[in-house]
């Protein structure tokens, strides 16, 4: 049995119910591919491009997609920002640098939380992103409702522009997500052992422990076996594994027993 | 007045209180220095290779690397998994497919969390992961303690080893930061309006519209009234752009009497 999965979510094609990654003069098709493949990633469908250096479409892009061609595929190319976000309702501008502009600053993880509520309400939110080597200009920031700065070691917080792309996705994703957090993976064909196996268990090592002389002083004897038994109850055991532990006593007993014939 | 930002954080150089990164047998240097990369925007600096294929050092990962050369100067290399993680308390394993293996599994959040907490009690933690074309071997997955699980897009969720490596960086950053999720930045040399300055120019903005007759009929002039600065108190506005915003006002009745003249 795997861990808990979700079921499939909105395909790459459902576009209206994601919002729009937003690459403003993006110098390198690599980077370009590269983006393509952190939104499908995150079931991200819809990628413009602004003024693309390389111009459109582009192979090294199609080559680091790597796969991810029908991102690719519905890519919509504009000749400035105001045109590429004319449909959206609700923009947001990633910076690293501080801006000498007045404007709400979000987390990725905030703007997720954001741009669900906002599609929940019927709005259209989008991401810009700047160049490589310079970022956004101050017009295109100006343009945006919002900026988003990704809390990053401030000694060295520069990414590239597929990772930010990445980030901004995965904190989407995740917010729609819901995967546990934690839980426990189990192999096939087993199922998590019940309170009378492992009981069991602890009976049978304490019996052969008895035996051998391992539990004395008796004084000390309840808290040895204490200890003993939190140990094995920590290790969350399968059936199949309390099982092996039996065996496992077994033979060492026997092959004890044969030392001493 | 910029955001609030967090005190530098840990430097690269600290690296007993930070999770290592092992990468298991990496192909390409360039993946090595984008991980580099990765790593130290998040302020992680103890990076491990086992076996990489193309030997140690590699121009590629330095080219790569885009100035994060602190990491790769203190690349540690092992001929083992075993030997690379001897020193950890506890160990992870990043895998996307499913193993017939029975292990705690987390998502890169909860495994963040996790890992401040052992630290913090004192423990080494560190995440392994695997070559790039075909991840873990089974028998480095059983030497992990848990297993990390990226919560992606079921059908298509394979991604770069950096790129793994930036998405448990960044949640191990994201959890030990203490930057506000949102708040407001704020263009330099001005602060947020007093509740005297905004409703001055309320006032002003009214008398103005009362004038020019803009605020009739008089019934419907308390809905408009307020529609009209509940608008602008949402712009949440700053004292230059109150003094802004009245001089825009002035501005246009000067034109308006102007043209009556």
């Amino acid at each position: 049995m795997a861990a808990p999965r979700r079921p499939p979510k909105s395909s790459a094609s459902a576009e209206t119910d994601t919002p729009a990654m937003i690459l403003v003069e993006p110098q390198l098709g690599e980077n370009i591919g590269m983006a393509a493949r952190a939104m499908l990633n995150n079931a991200l469908a819809d990628l413009r491009l602004v003024s693309p250096v390389q111009g459109w479409p582009n192979d090294q892009a199609t080559k680091t997609s790597s796969g991810a061609e029908v991102v690719l595929e519905n890519v919509r190319v504009f000749h400035s920002t105001a045109a590429a976000i004319a449909d959206l309702s609700h923009v947001y501008a990633t910076t690293a640098r501080d801006r000498d502009l007045t404007k709400p600053v979000l987390s990725p993880r905030a703007a997720a939380a954001e741009m669900h509520k906002i599609i929940a309400q019927g709005g259209r939110p989008g991401v810009l992103f700047g160049r490589e080597a310079w970022g956004l200009d101050n017009d295109d920031v100006t343009l945006a409702d919002a900026v988003i700065s990704v809390p990053l070691n401030p000694t060295f917080s520069s990414i590239n522009l597929a990772q930010a792309v990445l980030l901004i996705g995965y904190e989407w994703y995740q917010a729609g997500d819901d995967t546990p957090q934690s839980g426990m993976r189990l192999a096939k064909k087993t199922r998590p052992a019940n309170k009378a196996e492992l009981i069991g268990m602890f009976e049978h090592l304490e019996r052969e422990l008895d035996a051998c002389g391992f539990l004395r002083p008796p004084e000390k004897r309840p808290a040895m076996v204490r200890n003993i038994r939190n140990m094995f109850q920590r290790a969350g055991m399968t059936e199949q594994e309390v099982r092996t532990m039996r065996g496992i006593i077994s033979g060492l007993i026997r092959r004890h027993q044969r030392k001493q014939d």
